[in-house]
């Protein structure tokens, strides 16, 4: 396998951590691979709503997930807490793909790094909708 | 179904803060039930491995779970961040149960309470061992 | 600790089989603790839809989660499959607390087993409602 | 976005069957992205523990996840159980690259799809190991 260039600390805009589990770790002693994708999944959408712009509960339009993937380069291990860095890669008229970069507290280079993309929708029919102002002014400023 | 009393911050001794994930939050909107028990595992666990009695890779003994419980009094939610609570309730020859408590910052009721009982046992066998005494004084020390 | 009775197959009235995971498997090899109570509410809730007593989405009432435990007798291991009997202990009037058992297939003890406790609540003021006659014809045909 | 084909039944040489479970379903009523990424690591790690590949308490050798990836067409949701589609796409000296197929029962077009990489390490180096015969006729049977 070729693999992809591990990613560093300053090509990502918004930082957040987030504790580690018990049951993370996997047979083989590390954190399980689905584990990466909870945290992004969750970078990207307290992200959104320390923004004030997705209202989980309520809100007209909510974001649906149609694409990520994930290059694994060092294991991480409960109890050490992790840094996610985020930034905006694409966006486009409905949809923002996000990077997403998983660090080990204290180190330059990422432990995981890949790609996430949201479609903004309409909490009702599902259908795409173009995404409003106030969206693409947030996510242009971490792009 | 009568309920026990809610406790309170003062009946727990050691205090560690958990991240929520978006992965937790189920189909009714809130932190689904079973992840508290991730919480109770981790904030035991994640103890044991910070006070240097742990060794979650290579230890002789390592701690079984044999029994949990948990009462719920309020919902919590995805972003939110949770403090838990933790206190030695009975320890014995090769065993000590746990109280827990799970609250939102800032709040003194917990939002939920439960027991978690773990066995010490011999790594290989599986069969119980007698708590060492490093084991027993930092136990102890949280009750 | 004193231990309760370990469960049989004849406690309990109605069956189903779940598949385990990777991710399942901890640090120890076993299935996590907290997996048992992810059976739990899928058999409870499971049944629940197959009845068509609960509709997740749109029901007018929906059952929350206020008290669980579990005793834990024999490891689990993925990739083996589970076999979940579910049977009613009490049946109150807004309130219905569930006997649940894990077992391995083809085995006759129960490998873990506990409580499950739900309160019938309006989906909007999440008070508590008297439970509907359907409900409780189906459920004391499994108590 | 552009999106690939959606993939179809005949695609995949290995079938094996998920439940889903409530948890699974996130705050949108249906099942969380990261659960896809579980069944990948179950169909993968099971069938090779199924062929007599991998020991995973103690053989030689581990399988680790080096980059997945998922795309999501339709959404799923608790209590439907699943059918997962498995193909080796490319078979390298000591990785394997895996198409996964996520697919409802009865239905011909996939849910979701992805790809999943395993490298095969030495247990305690970690170090990539040269996949053995056995291994290679396995996967090449279902390429």
């Amino acid at each position: 396998v070729s693999r992809e260039t591990r990613a560093v600390r300053s090509e990502f805009n918004v930082w957040q951590s987030f504790t580690t589990r018990w049951a993370d770790n996997d047979a083989y002693g590390h954190v399980n691979n689905t584990v990466f994708y909870q945290w992004a999944d969750s970078a990207v959408n307290g992200w959104l709503v320390g923004q004030d712009l997705l209202d989980i509960e309520s809100g007209d339009s909510i974001a649906l997930v149609v694409e990520t993937r994930c290059s694994y380069f060092a294991p991480l291990t409960f109890p050490e807490p992790i840094d996610i860095g985020l930034a905006v890669a694409h966006l486009g008229r409905s949809s923002v793909r996000y990077r997403i970069g998983v660090f080990v507290v204290g180190t330059e280079q990422a432990a995981a790094q890949g790609e996430f993309v949201h479609v903004l929708v309409d909490r009702t029919s599902r259908r795409p909708v173009e995404m409003p102002q106030s969206w693409r002014r947030a996510l242009e400023s971490i792009s």
